[in-house]
């Protein structure tokens, strides 16, 4: 249905006598089903009575009828042939704007068909409007709830200029427009507030007013309270023809253990671009974990004058994502398990007569096994013809317990978790085995829902997940355990990005949030195809990749890139002074522990030769995808004019298109501008991107390829685990997928100590994984740890509610 | 603040000259803030341009000045004393209304005062409207956004009228008026269609009008998509002193392990009340675990022509309470094993000078630290002032690995999770131990949820749990961990109820759903509250019981209607003639298997024996508690005329004030306008509610009383961990909470086989356990399990989901 238009136009006719109720019934109930777009009310007019008329909504109203006086309607017969006035007025309107719909289908949906068929007639005669245009015309016939086609038209032909404007009005409605975004002004204080206090004090715009804003239809909405919506992805069918706006990533150099400021940059650029150069921008932002929340990390909704708010529903549970991952997952693990045990304790004939059941006599396969019997090559549909080998292999998973791969998730930093015994309760017959809980963003499904780019993607890639390797070799899928569609009927809200807003009322999307390491670390396609359809040809969509540029910005080129179809124009590579100056040599620096005073004094030499080390570096990784790159000094308090004015020189000097220095923290969008203008510049320059690998290469060679071309090592080395994976991977046809390093983010090289821009040294390959349903083999450089721990003072300490206001304390 | 109605008025005045685009930023944040009910645009004449006049919504415009024009405005001056137009015609309004304000405060803001200064003087001088009235006029200040007082009172005299019908208009709408319910029309078909199939069938209004059809206003609403919706808990607050409606408890016989279909009769019901009565009413249900869902039982949303629709969000994630619950009780969770953890490992001086750091050189102790201190009796703020025995007792829980009560819980029917062991990771240092998950549902957090009736009461609730058992024997709560405020911060939209709809598009409040065994199982005080205010003084609130009456109806009374403080008016009391044959002698029913012909034949001689032991028994139960009962006999299509009329026949014999047949599953209302008609008439007849038990009687004996009179036991027999037990939570304080019987459903004694109404047994106490933040005892009568399983064909093996329509399939 990609293409259609969906000009949804029901016509209310009468086959029978109705009463005035069930009329007017009738009208209340399309008056408020949004999926009906005009109204035309065929009816005889006896029937058309004044409380009839005035229960049509005007704006539904298509031809004007209900601005009229009754004895003003004239009546016609409609006889084969006869071109209804509304027929040919809807044909005038869609002909004025004949090229935003080439190509598309109109849809027109007629009580029995007569809008239609009249249409149907124009077109067959005249010709030139089918073929002209290269329309497909869809006609559907759509029943009424008992009403059907009167044997007679009654029409105002007074009122065919009403048909004309009503329909304009809802194509242009259907197309793009500059947006008339009212930004939300920020008085910033001195010194600058908490992030919770800077959030309250600012009173967020109705996400339905924010949405129609930026062109959204109140159809495309569904509303979670106040300062959330999710958007529907038919925004996409929508608005096909709409030309992309420019697409910018925020990467950082190697960051301390403290982090620093990617989302704030990215939000604090789109605040500067949208409310102070006016230009349409989206941020597309990873909704956090909320594990880490109540741990040591506090909230992700940026930080300062540079926030997405309310940042306490952007922290907590915000349109439940997450929970319906962590739900899909789980269910997974729990049919894995039970499955298990069903094969141990039942024969092939029991376990058979439970999977396929006789109901009322009759033995048939559900759709989910047919998949499964096409996987075995068994080409039957009788269940009774299968032959005992064919219901063993049919029956038996035969999953090897030692090989599961699927870890069950929580939401929650629960470090008891990591490694755990299940099946001792004796219920489980001895069934016990290790396993572990991940936290939930580190699922599988999480990372599928970043990249795919509809639900049939995303449902057919959690069909596609494998859990684990049966005793003779075979991967075990979720749609073998019968279980995938179950996921996508929990997964079916969660792929509608979320919208909210900025501090300054500019619009955010928040959708999916892998992890860096054993996933790609970037949010959702989606959320970036939506964003970039609102902000149109000259408008700008700002996503950020998770970790340093090595990691986050690599696995947005190679694999989400590659995913989306969609090519970047410019790189914001985000530095402080203070990782600057430790790349350049300066002491450690660790969460919890006062800065050194190397971090706190100018330190001319440190931050220059940070700058020719690490900076320089992810300046050339970038260059070497093919995209402009500006540097975002985010501006601390300390950092001094010198130092500010060397890092945007050197950074200039080492390729950068430009480098500014920014304060979203302290002053908001207006702190940004610089950047934002260099940003704009930078885009409007051509950009040559090209990935770094071809996918045909193989696995080992794709590998190495980043590890000497990004990381600057000298080889790889495989150990024997990691070789046999991929020996393993190959045969079972996985070769042609991109690669997921999971390595540390702390160094460009596996040694979280060696900062700067290390050099000579082999990057030592400790094993091999694969997100077959996500679409990536991720090679494991060191223990990746994925389940956080809670501290000895977990942030939950400061955390109250005042159940008097309402208000939240101690988040930040 | 209970009791405000909160007008709120906003002035804005100057007092300096602000640009026109300074004015018109304020008044569109004004128009969008849903806490300002009207607008007093308190300008000189030069700054009230036209622009800024038609800035101005009209709904908020409370003296018609956006109607006019600016030459017909007058200045005048307001000096000390003068009675604004605009305080008088307030006034005016406010004395009209008095009737329904007695008692309140009314709630003035203004710029700087100058209206409330205007109005206390009126009050001062007249002395009548407060004392008559008995007004409590709290005049607030409120500085809007550094506009203030300015030196003149720009007013038109001529739109006093206009101030007076706002202010009417306004107040009325804060009251309770008649529903004008739109009903949904059904036609039932023949025979009936899936679940699924039907509910898709029909359009459900948008949650917004249904809302306005039954009362709520705008600001009260948070919507969830389109068809459900969070209702906010001011709500209390401005009905307050509007009568509560009828309520009306639906409970039901011992039930086979079909179920007799209890959901579809409080469905139906209310359907009848509604939709064909025209009496306002209310079905108050529970919220359904997923787990089941994708599990055996499938969906909870009633069935047939009686549903919650749509059914598919009922039944999934709904506005994600449990996914809350699940995130709350999880929390704790890790922070047990967590703090142990550091316990076990640090010296108690890195234990102080963690939980109470040192920041910018300054120790203080959080304010939930303060709340232990005081447990502890040390009366010392100064963190430097504790001795080291104070020290020691403050950094230790010092929690007993073998008596914590905490589980972990997923919703989600993972019997692998039943016993596991924990902390096998090298991480954790060996401080392994065994536990177990329950299902979300089972957590004590969701008992609290359907207990709380406040903001306040949930989180103190919250704080009280215990969640084990120290070393030296003391009980350890959420707040000695540090983690109760972040519990209600995870719960802070959860405690809001879910608005939805029947197939009738009658009102439906969703909300919380404890297990029926080991808690209360019942749904939440909270929503019932709501929808009894909602429905007024001849409205039907309708609340379903889990199990049978033996166990819900009992626990209805004893615990949830004493923390609620609501009386019930009438038992409806839920049978089928399969459940009544069985009681009668009839064979096992079970699951699965085909039902035996007893039960498809007719057979009179088993229905009377089951009507004169089972169905009497539990219609004398509900007798004690001086409620008059209704028996709503659910047909099935194979019960004959004859077992029908006898049913009814016997239970009117057996005391039932009324017993009729219900039909609502193949009809809808229309097939339980009986029964709406017998409740109607037997909630006019006065009830004398009595508890069973005084609260203040020894646990045992709370425990024979129930055992006794409702089960028909002779005694009970306590084992020693349960005398145990009693002693210690009496040593504790916990001897006054009332009693929740962990007992199977399906017979009124202990042994499931038994069925009809056993005698002769004395009840088994093996345990007793205690949910001290629920705010109860819970006996364990037998083995209770708290983690369903998959079945070796889980339901999810037909769930789907089509992508290109949306459509699912294969929910029920």
């Amino acid at each position: 249905m990609a293409g259609k238009i969906g000009l949804n136009i029901t016509q209310i006719c009468l086959a029978k006598q109705f009463s005035e109720d069930e009329i007017v019934e009738e009208v209340l109930k399309l008056n408020e089903d949004p999926r009906v777009h005009g109204i035309y009310l065929h009816l005889p007019s006896a029937a058309l009575t004044t409380r009839v008329l005035e229960t049509l909504k005007p704006e539904k109203d298509i031809d004007g009828i209900s601005d009229l006086n009754i004895g003003r309607l004239v009546r016609g017969d409609l006889s084969k042939g006869f071109v209804s006035p509304l027929a040919s007025a809807v044909l005038d309107v869609l002909e004025k704007h004949d090229a935003p719909l080439e190509g598309k289908t109109v849809l027109l949906v007629g009580g029995e068909g007569r809008v239609g068929s009249a249409l149907q007639c124009l077109i067959e005669r005249s010709g030139m409007v089918a073929l002209k245009n290269n329309w497909n015309l869809e006609i559907l016939q759509r029943q009424v709830c008992g009403f059907s086609v009167s044997d007679h038209l009654v029409h105002n032909f007074l009122s065919l200029n009403n048909v004309v404007r009503s329909c304009s009005r809802w194509i242009q409605g259907q197309q793009y427009r500059p947006w008339r975004l009212r930004s939300l002004k920020l008085q910033p204080l001195t010194p600058v507030p908490s992030d919770i206090e800077i959030s309250r004090a600012q009173i967020p715009k109705p996400v339905n007013q924010l949405a129609e804003e930026v062109g959204l239809l109140p159809e495309e909405l569904e509303a979670y309270g106040r300062s959330k919506a999710k958007v529907c992805l038919s925004l996409l069918d929508r608005l096909h023809t709409q030309p992309d706006g420019k697409y910018v990533l925020v990467a950082g150099i190697t960051p301390t253990p403290l982090g620093e400021g990617k989302s704030t940059v990215t939000i604090g650029l789109v605040q500067a671009l949208s409310a102070h150069l006016s230009l349409n921008s989206f941020a597309c932002l990873r909704q956090p974990s909320q594990g880490p929340t109540f741990g040591v990390k506090g909230g992700a909704a940026g930080g300062g004058y540079a926030q997405v708010i309310p940042m306490e529903e952007f922290n907590l549970h915000l349109t439940g994502d997450i929970h319906a991952i962590t739900a899909a997952n789980n269910l997974v693990a729990a049919a894995i398990d039970a499955r298990m045990l069903h094969e141990a304790t039942q024969s092939d004939k029991a376990l058979f007569n439970r999977l396929v059941p006789s109901v009322n006599g009759v033995r048939k396969f559900s759709p989910i096994q047919f998949s499964r019997l096409q996987r075995l090559g068994i080409d039957k549909t009788n269940p009774a013809s299968l032959t005992p080998e064919e219901v063993t292999s049919f029956v038996r998973l035969d999953l090897d317990p030692s090989k599961i791969t699927w870890q069950r998730v929580v939401d929650t930093n629960d470090r008891f978790l990591r490694k755990i015994t299940v099946g001792q309760a004796n219920t489980e017959k001895g069934q016990i085995r290790e396993t572990g809980f991940d936290i939930a963003v580190a699922s599988e499904i999480m990372a599928i829902l970043a990249l795919a780019d509809s639900l049939e993607d995303m449902k057919n890639r959690l069909a596609r997940m494998v859990v684990g390797t049966s005793r003779s070799g075979q991967p075990v899928t979720t749609e073998d355990l019968g279980v995938s569609g179950a996921l996508t009927v929990l997964m079916k809200d969660a792929i509608k990005p979320t919208l909210m807003q900025t501090l300054e009322g500019t619009p955010v999307f928040v959708h999916a949030g892998p992890f860096a390491n054993i996933a790609h670390g970037n949010s959702s396609v989606l959320a970036d195809k939506l964003a970039l359809k609102l902000v149109g040809r000259d408008g700008f969509v700002v996503t950020e990749a998770g970790f340093g540029a090595d990691i986050g910005m690599e696995k947005f080129f190679n694999i989400k890139c590659r995913a989306s179809g969609l090519r970047p124009n410019v790189v914001v590579l985000v530095a402080t002074i203070r990782a600057l100056k430790m790349h350049g040599g300066g002491p450690n620096v660790s969460a919890g522990a006062p800065l050194p005073k190397e971090y706190i004094d100018e330190n001319l030499s440190l931050v220059a030769a940070g700058c020719h080390s690490n900076l320089k570096k992810q300046i050339q990784i970038a260059h070497l995808f093919g995209i402009p790159v500006v540097v975002a000094l985010n501006v601390f308090k300390t950092d001094t004019q010198a130092e500010i004015d060397l890092v945007c020189e050197i950074a200039k000097g080492c390729g950068a298109s430009d480098a500014v220095p920014c304060n979203h923290w302290a002053q908001g969008g207006r702190g940004s501008i610089k950047l934002a203008q260099a940003v704009n510049e930078a885009a409007s320059r051509p950009s040559n991107f090209q990935f770094l690998y071809n996918i045909e290469m193989p696995i080992a060679d794709k590998i190495r390829t980043i590890a000497q071309k990004v990381y600057g090592a000298d080889d790889i080395e495989l150990s024997p685990a990691a070789k046999d994976k991929i020996d393993y991977y190959n045969q079972q046809g996985y070769g042609l997928l991109p690669i997921c390093m999971a390595k540390t983010h702390l160094s460009l090289s596996h040694m979280p100590d060696k900062k700067g821009a290390p050099t000579g040294f082999v990057l030592p390959i400790r094993d091999v994984r694969a997100s077959i349903g996500a679409g990536f083999i991720y090679p494991l450089v060191g223990t990746m740890s994925t389940m956080p721990g809670l501290p000895t003072r977990p942030c939950f300490y400061d955390i109250d509610l005042d159940p008097v206001t309402g208000e939240i304390t101690g988040l930040f």
